[in-house]
């Protein structure tokens, strides 16, 4: 009750709310981030963090790489990253465990990430920073998606585009 | 035309577009990324080259930092960084210029991100990596959009929020 006789406060009308607990997705979600071998730990390490905020908790990354606690936070402990050494058997396994295969690419034939539809059981396969994806990964694809640039540089980083994707993704099955 | 008695390879259905120029988007899109002083100068350098690939060509950052060109990459050149000391003239100011001021951060009374439809003319202001938004700052801003975690750790990384806000933005005017 106010005191008669002070000055009243309106409340503000936003308030920091901290330590919020997690969203719960109304679907059950199996989206799957495949990595190329990554030429830097950061952009892997960026990744996982991404991947454990999104609320998934496995991914697959080709070739070596360490991922950076002080960049991953605690995904680092909720998200089993499976190493492997080639990528080819990678994606063929994909397909037979039931995963539609989406690249993130420049290709002929990509769907414009905005009007792309993710199917629930997606594994979403990043190339490299420099090279991105090679011709015999791009056979082995389902689908290629690709996130319209309107600038300079003329392509996002690895990891900003992967962020776009899974963000994507956690909109179309929220 | 094929040569007869020569097998004929089958085209790849992806492939790979090298130097694609960069797309053009349809409406007059005017969104200006207004930037906390940020701790890290690769979020500030993240931020930049995000801000130049979606063909915005002007930020304002508060307070000192630096933008590495190895991580802004070309976007150093083509987006306009204006500094600022203090955030909250800054604030005041795009009221007057028109802008609708957009804070991204967990507050209460937000819209989530997936449900958030951006007007045209929308200043994005981000809060620095670990304080976020103060509340002097909220209490200047028109609408706080939030975005949901669904996992560990509970909140994105500064660089990864801006970047699904920025794309959110690119989707809904393209």
């Amino acid at each position: 009750m106010p005191v008669s006789g002070k000055l009243e406060f309106p409340m503000s009308k936003f308030e920091h709310i901290r330590h919020k607990p997690p969203s719960v997705a109304s679907v059950q979600r199996e989206l799957l981030v495949v990595l190329a071998p990554m030429r830097s730990n950061v952009n892997l390490s960026r990744i996982v963090r991404l991947v454990g905020c999104a609320g998934f908790t496995k991914l697959i990354q080709c070739g070596p790489g360490r991922v950076d606690r002080e960049i991953a936070r605690d995904a680092i402990d909720v998200v089993e990253i499976v190493q492997r050494r080639s990528f080819a058997p990678v994606l063929e396994q994909l397909a037979d465990d039931g995963y539609v295969r989406v690249g993130l690419e420049q290709t002929t034939n990509s769907f414009c990430l905005f009007e792309y539809s993710f199917p629930l059981k997606t594994a979403l396969v990043i190339g490299a920073e420099r090279e991105g994806l090679s011709q015999s990964e791009l056979d082995r694809l389902d689908a290629v998606v690709e996130i319209p640039v309107y600038g300079q540089p003329y392509s996002y980083n690895v990891a900003t585009a992967t962020t776009m994707a899974v963000y994507e993704y956690c909109r179309q099955h929220h």
